[in-house]
């Protein structure tokens, strides 16, 4: 394209366009140039010794057993990320760390657009919820919880078909 | 963690951690609470016929050949906005598009922290550089340029490994 549409903005310094939106400053209405891009977040299907993985129940909105995860630092890798947030929320070190996919359909979090790179590993250690009292628990791979929170139950789909061999 | 500590913003609803950073509206100095999260971004390795892949040398910094990419939109999946910046880049529509590995290290782009998911895919029709006068070219893989940007020679480096099976 020869020239940048309307509302298209770009770097000033290089011309790479940046993700769209503005947002206004709260008290004086100026527009504060801080565009709008998906926010990043990991999720990690841990796996226990025995079989299983650990799940979450979300003491708040949306509601529902989710694998564990969270928000990207900015100047935090995603495996930084993805240990830091396990410790978290379930006490445990993680080993075997490997990326599986990322899963970025803009209605997966009703809050608003999130993108998750999905990790698997093996958790060590005794899982323990976290302070703030979500509930904690082990499941067997064939017997998952009814009511999975965002998209968990496609991510776990997605994980039983990897684990036997069908992607 | 009992107490979210000073600086750690959370989510009012739901408790869930906000990235860290606050920025100050350039006006009136008001703290706008848009906090900070690495951007995400998707670079796409795209194969021709005849083998090969395609590279885009960059006229601004940092310089370079990279393979196509940019900015995740929000609203956009990641799959919509490969498809999306190689035809911007190239001119040439994606069949076989397959994530690949997501690429975080905060260094790996002198700009800022983003985070590139990054798929592989079959390019169909003819190769053009966008009519912002980037040069493109199609690299065999035994002879690909010395001077790489951002981590590209890394990620290449990781795909014919896998290609090779060694990962």
């Amino acid at each position: 394209m020869s020239e940048a549409g309307a509302g298209e903005k770009r770097f000033p310094r290089c011309g790479e366009r940046f993700p769209r939106c503005e947002e206004r400053c709260p008290r004086c209405g100026e527009i504060v140039r801080s565009y709008r891009n998906p926010l990043l977040t990991v999720d990690i299907i841990i796996e226990v010794s025995g079989g299983g993985i650990i799940l979450i129940e979300r003491k708040n909105p949306p509601f529902g057993w989710a694998i564990p995860g969270g928000f990207v630092d900015y100047g935090e890798t995603l495996e930084a990320a993805a240990m830091r947030e396990a410790r978290e929320e379930t006490g445990m070190d993680l080993v075997d760390l490997k990326q599986f996919h990322a899963y970025s359909d803009p209605k997966r979090d009703p809050r608003g657009h999130t993108v998750s790179v999905v990790f698997t590993a093996i958790g060590r250690g005794s899982p323990q919820a976290a302070d703030d009292a979500k509930n904690l628990q082990i499941f067997p791979f064939d017997r998952l919880p009814e009511n999975l929170a965002f998209d968990h139950a496609l991510i776990l789909s997605d994980y039983f078909d990897m684990k036997a061999g069908y992607n």
